[in-house]
């Protein structure tokens, strides 16, 4: 294993967080806020970690798959460490479990929160929470691809840990040039949301937190009545950018190189906006009795389906006190999730596009079992080991979800609270129903159960391989007889220095 | 498509299903039950429609695939249509829907009740209701091809469509000893436990009752209190019996065969027990605080892990009040279910197990992706295409499970009834959790969500693809066109009979 590699994309990576929080410490001189120093300090601290770590590059810069999935788990998980410092510097969230789960939350774009009152915080850390969420939304390897002169054509393997979806998609011959057109594109997406916002009327922190949370389908809300108090038609707009971020950025990327007959007939895009509509429809019609107001009613209706799909999880509402299909519609959305290679968590459209593909190709088998019909996706024939992949991946899925619930039930809560919490948490959406819907929050549950939402939600935003191949038995010892036989290594070169300077010491004597 | 051979083989399901009502009629003589003329009144109507279908062997006894899916669901289907009868005629059950959920809860052995009181029936009826898990729970159709002279070796597709787990088995090849060596060790067993619980001092009707929902799987109580009534002892046996009936029937005969070495290699079955054992622990120590009582609560730990992973759905006590996590594990188990080639539902033991591999198998595939070393199941390598059907079953089973749980939402009822409900009637166990608790019944749903239900059963019991392809467009449209076609031929012969009499006609005057 090429531990080197790690430990060197380790250290970019710190040096890169100690950079972001650039972003807090500007809002803190603006606000002339103490609660600053906490990030200077903490970006100082890691920007000489990291430094230590990369400021050299290793000789060996190859990145086999395996390590591609160790070096992204371990960003993560070195990236949310550090990330939920200030947090506790600040006092704000003084236990350091809370801080950890909310900044996992943030870098997921989960935006489950474990916060009662938001307000309460330092502009600054309401502002670096929102970031984490606008930075998980598209990834932080992805991010350094695309600025950082790392190795070849290896690196492949580092976004392909990080990218969601069945696949990296069209773009993987030119990697670093995709990487900054991904990011062209959501940066002039977050953007242009700032802006309607602004001219919508909004404040400027509002704007610039809510369009970092959209942009990555995150869902922190900034203030304890989420969106309740933000205007008709700004909800409508964060709803409008929410289901525009849940789109395959291929779509936007085909679009731009202006190929809009390959972009209209992308199905996942298709389905994800029928299911939106159809998902709409219904749940406007069965809320109508309660609300009594059509303009209402769809509006809350539309904001909420674009919330979940595309994973968001910002609320206008109590959706806990809707009526059992609607909050059933919601919970099939939630698993159902945004298109791959949008910023949106959940399984996929595409991933149920292509179950349902299997499916139908099956039924046909039985009725002619030698005369199969090739099923057809975006126009080729499906290929088989996207419906390996995908089969793997729901059956991960779920192994991971089952023993979670089981997990989190030791608590005794009740068992909507528990299902629909790990299922916010591993689809990376935030509220979910019962106790922890979009009124209430994460805080009450044991520091356990935190830690095993936490891990959901890791599992979730990185597709769970990079950290089943992380906590792999066979990487573990792969790594533990690396270190030993490195240690031999330098045990015989010590050794041979001693005998050479005993002769050395000899031959003068001679 | 051979119409003809499956309205034979309808025939013959109505013939044996006049046959076996004798159960319940002898049961109504014994009792002196004036319900009794319901049943001879059915059984009578049934052998005539059964004799005008079946007394005829068609030339062509053919058998695909799809003729033995469709033979299949529709007989599924007939034998409940019919059986619910005589619960109308007699009164108990007066709502032809109640009773046709009733009869679909007997023959695939859910065991879900709409029976507030179980005790005001007739013995007769009891009895049907019970005998209808017995029949259902090694299968119509392979009782059939073990008593009656069918077709060659076609007639695998019938078993097939009609046995439960990924395969038939090492059976396969003499498919009429098979079913007779099935059903023999199945009749050993219920007369066995029925043995047992009269020694056990049983009251004669309770044990034979009881004897047939235990060896079916099924789960219809016949006390209002389900089981808290019998001894300790008894709930002991049947607890035992429960687990026997849920082994893959495969290892019995390999018992038989003396082939010891590998009935003990069969991981399903190692499998099971172990999940068995592991549930019943962790549960005993969740309710012990409740239960102050090691032995109870290991008894009813036990009965209730047993009666759920075969899904059978007996209970002795209402599970319902139990703490989240022993409710989580038992919704668990529901899901998982007995092991394939038993007479248990749900995905089953061998399913979850292959599922795992291919999953081992794949995160292996992350750390050495050249070297991928084979996965074993039973000492052979993981077969390819028991993996592709098992994902086939697996989405399947989401896609009905999912689009069943928003339709019963409709009503409105709590997210967990509702799940329960329907993780309950596909998994063909009987109770759930919340308003489907062992201390409830079925009976307040909606008709449409009792058919949704009834579906599900089916769905559960025939493992989806028989009534798919029943209801499958193409099979509709090929026997639309196959009717006009012989409508054509009809008229043809008509018309040519017509010319041929006006010819004769013209010969004679000439």
């Amino acid at each position: 294993m090429n531990r080197k590699i790690i430990l060197y994309t380790l250290g970019i990576v710190c040096m890169a967080e100690s950079g972001l929080m650039l972003v807090p410490i500007i809002c803190a001189l603006f606000y002339q806020e103490q609660e600053g120093f906490a990030y200077v300090f903490t970006a100082g601290i890691t920007f000489i970690l990291g430094y230590a770590l990369g400021h050299k590059k290793p000789e060996n810069t190859m990145f086999y798959l395996k390590e591609g999935c160790i070096a992204t788990a371990l960003s993560w998980i070195v990236l949310s460490l550090i990330g939920a410092v200030p947090f506790v510097l600040t006092g704000e969230i003084p236990y350091y479990p809370d801080a950890l789960f909310e900044t996992v939350s943030g870098f997921t774009t989960t935006g489950a929160s474990i916060l009662g009152n938001v307000e309460a915080l330092s502009h600054c850390s309401i502002m670096w929470r929102s970031f984490t969420h606008w930075i998980g939304g598209m990834g932080v390897l992805v991010f350094l691809l695309a600025i950082i002169p790392l190795s070849g054509g290896s690196t492949i393997n580092l976004m392909r840990a990080e990218s969601p979806g069945p696949s990296v998609g069209k773009f993987s011959p030119h990697l670093k040039q995709t990487a900054r057109v991904l990011y062209l594109i959501y940066v002039a997406l977050t953007v242009f949301e700032f802006l309607v916002l602004i001219i919508s009327g909004m404040p400027f922190f509002d704007a610039i937190n809510i369009s970092f949370g959209t942009a990555g389908t995150g869902g922190f809300a900034i203030r304890n009545s989420g969106f309740a108090e933000y205007t008709f038609a700004q909800q409508w707009i964060v709803t409008i950018f929410m289901i525009i971020f849940g789109v395959n950025f291929n779509f936007y990327y085909l679009l731009l190189v202006r190929d809009i007959k390959d972009a209209l007939r992308m199905e996942e895009v298709k389905a994800y906006f029928g299911i939106i509509i159809a998902s709409t429809v219904i749940i406007t019609l069965n809320i109508l009795p309660v609300y009594h107001n059509v303009s209402l009613a769809v509006k809350d209706a539309a904001f909420q389906v674009g919330s979940i799909i595309t994973t968001t999880g910002f609320a206008t509402t109590d959706f806990n006190v809707w009526p059992t299909l609607s909050k059933t519609i919601l919970v099939t959305l939630m698993f159902i999730g945004a298109c791959a290679g949008s910023t949106g968590g959940g399984i996929k459209v595409s991933r149920i596009i292509i179950t349902l593909k299997a499916f139908v190709r099956e039924s046909n088998s039985y009725i002619h079992p030698k005369s199969v019909k090739n099923v057809n996706m975006d126009g080729k024939p499906l290929d088989e080991n996207n419906v390996r992949s995908v089969n793997v991946y729901m059956s991960t899925f779920t192994l991971i979800f089952v023993i979670s619930v089981l997990l989190v039930s030791i608590e005794g809560r009740d068992f909507t609270t528990n299902f629909t919490a790990v299922a916010a948490t591993i689809n990376n959406i935030g509220p979910g129903l019962g106790d922890v819907g979009p009124a209430s929050n994460f805080e009450s549950f044991s520091t356990f159960s935190k830690f095993v939402m936490i891990f959901d939600m890791l599992f979730g935003r990185l597709e769970f391989f990079p950290l089943i191949v992380l906590f792999h038995p066979t990487v573990w010892k792969e790594m533990h007889e690396d270190i030993r036989a490195a240690k031999k290594r330098r045990r015989i070169k010590v050794s041979t220095k001693v005998v050479q300077k005993k002769y050395e010491h000899d031959a003068k004597k001679m």
